[in-house]
């Protein structure tokens, strides 16, 4: 191969190919599509990838991403914010889901991931402690733990929930509601779905 | 989302957005992952891509990518290749994959695509007269039309047959044999896949 590429082709395949879920033929494609765009589609990319780490930190408080040169998270500062409803996710990125809906008025709390034994991923990587602390100092009323629907995420609202009861912290504790999705027919949906959406019916 | 995400993020996701087939989600996914790697991978990254115009060039007689350094590809300049047998190949990653095969020690000729007036790629924008050229200059016996198996591709193998006929340039013209792929059962083969095989079969 190193014979039959150019060096740096081969470079941009490879770092290329590090990107999650990115194979050789992908990796190949990306740095074939680079070669043909105009240099300043290289250019800004390379410049874009070259700020990440520099322009972006995480919020001391929630561990949101924020702005190098902010302190704490506007999603926690504001005003309009309800400090004393918190809604905890494993990720930065679980938080824009959230926004989007506009039906959200609290704050934030990012894990920074899920309990899993399999991938070394024990509740002392979280930011577990940090949330008590939070729990406390803002005398918050309310936490949805809205971890993923996975093993993992909920093995972690789990380990949360008995953390906080054994912790002798008082608060409501909630989970997002599990049942259909809005578009998806009812012959589609599979069966742990429908059984939290049985489960979980509501009064009309 | 600008005020949701910081500005170096909200960049990042932007850029790599740009790559073929990389969608917001698919961006966002990118742009965690480099935040959460080694800031190295991030700089390495940024630099392979940065190297990947100045380091690479087409080779004035194949377009094969060459090392910016380089004058000709060596897949044409080494003297154990045969330049009386050309593949024409459309792009210039199409060369490795013929090259893995160990099976061919002629020479190549990219021609920068396929004709296909729905994407406005005409015969003009592809290196044909400069394959017209070698063919004469190189003497050339035997040019393998390597395209795609695509109605571009077989439309341009189409318009190069009647075109270098039609310059009066005598040589063997072949395709590369279509049939069923190594380890595909029977069953599966698709039936133009299937004609392909029945009409090219081959005497035991």
């Amino acid at each position: 191969m190193a014979q039959l590429l150019p060096s740096a082709l081969v470079d941009a395949i490879e770092e290329l190919g590090r990107l999650p879920g990115v194979g050789a033929r992908t990796a190949e494609r990306y740095a074939n599509f680079l070669l043909k765009a105009d240099v300043r589609t290289s250019e800004k990319l390379a410049a874009a990838i070259n700020n990440l780490h520099t322009g972006v930190k995480s919020c001391p408080v929630t561990f949101a991403l924020i702005d190098a040169e902010e302190d704490v998270s506007s999603l926690y500062s504001d005003s309009d914010r309800n400090k004393q409803l918190v809604a905890v996710v494993e990720e930065p990125l679980d938080i824009i889901a959230l926004e989007r809906t506009g039906q959200y008025n609290g704050t934030y709390h990012v894990l920074g991931g899920a309990i899993s034994p399999i991938d070394g991923v024990g509740p002392e990587q979280l930011h577990i402690p940090e949330l008590l602390k939070r729990l406390k100092d803002d005398a918050v009323e309310e936490v949805i733990i809205a971890t993923n629907a996975s093993v993992e995420g909920e093995s972690t609202a789990l380990f949360l929930q008995r953390h906080i009861i054994d912790e002798g912290i008082e608060l409501k504790m909630t989970r997002l509601a599990r049942g259909i999705p809005v578009g998806v027919d009812l012959e589609y949906a599979d069966q742990i779905t429908l059984s939290h959406a049985l489960e979980g019916r509501r009064a009309l």
